[in-house]
């Protein structure tokens, strides 16, 4: 199998991308890993990590998406890019694309140069939230404004994501609203629940307020990308804002220092519970081909997890599983 | 000043209701309190408080509108509700109004007897967010699906309650967004950008982003229902879900449960930080008199607490000002 990765792209690029895929070499030997990006660029990478790359194969490109980029200089000023011409080779004879650069560039990109599946009519992002009961949010931004047949095709893409790489079984699928009544929410949501009701194939539970995400009422979570972001980036802000007031409640005194001390470790366990990147790179969901959007921050590990990510898609079936719902797309439309 | 209860409205009417009011006829002397519902379980309800209501009027009412009844019901089934009654009392000569009754048939109520001021297109109900810098979220639920101008309009009255009632000098009006730059969001957020960012009389800060919401960015956020639905309603599940997770982290031995002690007061100020109750009643805002949405399960602290907020919006000049700016009501319009 082949897993393409993009050198180029994240805050720490190529140095730890490299020192991704050498560990990942390792790992996975099964996986056959290209390295997309400047050749110079990389062998310099890996000398200063002391690293070697004897198996992995390395494709040459000039340009390169940077975060201020607009995501259409994919398509035509940026096209000898690492991430374009990485979604290239992926849409020839690759199995999977894993990049840390530009979000927006990364999904219009696949959706143009890779494709959705048939039956797809937008290829979303799905970040799982961190809680006991993990969601699979969706979308988690790409897509703003949305028709109502997406969200059933987001179910249906989504439930094979969360049974063949998430491990869950039956995957449960929510309706994120603002009410349990069937009536509620805006025209697109009140029409997506009418389609989601009648949808073979995916476990519906109805709607699921928001107050009730972090408590387990579904695996995965659908909404619009403009929500979803939201959504996703208020549990960052609301996580951030906890430990600010437990560090000023903890550093008060000597007998607050102490208690910090006991429940250190607690303490940690919960600050993971608002990590949304640990469950790795965020899958774009839909695509005739698996594409991975790895974290901006992404060290080594966290790239030799997107690798880990892509070959339990690909040995899992669900390239296969995903292909299959092409049968059952008409079912979507309203 | 004539300021008029809902005396059947919330989980604990008549009772709280009538103790509450009987509170605030002690505190605010000079505003005449109109309780409207049904006069026996009024007069049963002062006697079990153990209080008097003798500077009290009392208007019967023979229906109530409960948290089932579709929020038309307001205007025609059950027109002779306490709410119902309540409202065309305020839109005859009153001065505010205040229920802990079913918020849909109040706010569908209010908008359609109270009516909007001149100008104003649709009511949206305001919630403070409590964080240490508070935020004023306008809309917190009323209006699912929105036109731009609602934004703009919501925006300037917001801004006129949020520096006369809530003392906010200057009051920073944020757009809640996915992205800082002015082409984000969805069509109708992006045009709002357009008008606002023109508009005359409000401090317009541009777009927020969820993550920023607790650390001060805007006094005033502004979105549609749906959204600030969601965002309220996270806020609280959030929260829930945090004080679960230091529950299990303190409760696990003697010596987490002897930290727990030690940090005690300052656990209890951050659960305040997610109380949105804490702020007292939600007002409707864009109405021609103030309406005000106490909790469904206010008590007689929390009804009081409503009377003193309707006190100040008469007392500090809030309906004048609200009332002038119908004058530039047409710079909303695109």
């Amino acid at each position: 199998m082949k897993i393409i990765l993009d050198a180029m792209g994240g805050d720490f690029a190529p140095l730890e991308v490299v020192k991704g895929a050498a560990l990942a070499a390792g790992q996975y030997p099964q996986a056959n890993l290209v390295l997309v990006g400047d050749e110079g660029k990389i062998r310099s990478a890996v000398k200063e990590a002391g690293t070697v790359i004897d198996g992995l194969q390395i494709v040459h490109t000039t340009q390169v998406i940077t975060m201020e980029d607009d995501p259409m200089s994919i398509l035509k000023a940026k096209k000898d890019s690492s991430m374009g011409r990485g979604l290239r080779l992926l849409r020839e004879d690759g199995d999977a694309f894993i990049s840390a650069g530009n979000t927006g560039a990364l999904h219009t990109g696949a959706s143009l140069i890779v494709r959705c599946l048939p039956g797809v009519h937008r290829a979303c992002i799905g970040t799982v939230l961190p809680f006991e009961t993990p969601v699979l949010l969706l979308d988690s931004g790409a897509n703003a404004a949305i028709q109502p047949e997406y969200l059933a095709q987001w179910a249906l893409t989504g439930s094979v994501y969360a049974s063949r790489i998430l491990g869950v079984e039956d995957p449960r699928v929510g309706l994120l609203n603002i009410g349990a009544e069937e009536s509620k929410g805006t025209p697109a949501v009140t029409a997506a629940y009418g389609i989601l009701k009648q949808l073979s194939g995916i476990h519906f539970v109805g709607n699921v307020e928001a107050r009730d995400v972090p408590f387990g009422k579904c695996d995965i979570l659908l909404t619009d990308g403009f929500t979803g972001n939201i959504l996703l980036k208020y549990t960052e802000g609301m996580g951030s804002m906890f430990f600010d007031l437990m560090k000023d409640m903890f550093y008060k005194n000597t007998a607050t220092k102490l208690a910090a001390l006991v429940v250190k470790k607690g303490l940690r366990q919960i600050r993971d519970t608002f990590d949304a990147s640990a469950y790795g790179a965020a899958p774009i969901i839909g695509l005739a081909k698996p594409v991975f959007k790895a974290h901006g921050n992404a060290d080594a590990s966290t790239i030799a997890s997107a690798v880990r990510q892509a070959v339990r898609y690909v040995e899992g079936g669900a390239a296969k599983a995903m292909a299959e719902l092409a049968f059952i797309h008409t079912e979507t439309e309203q």
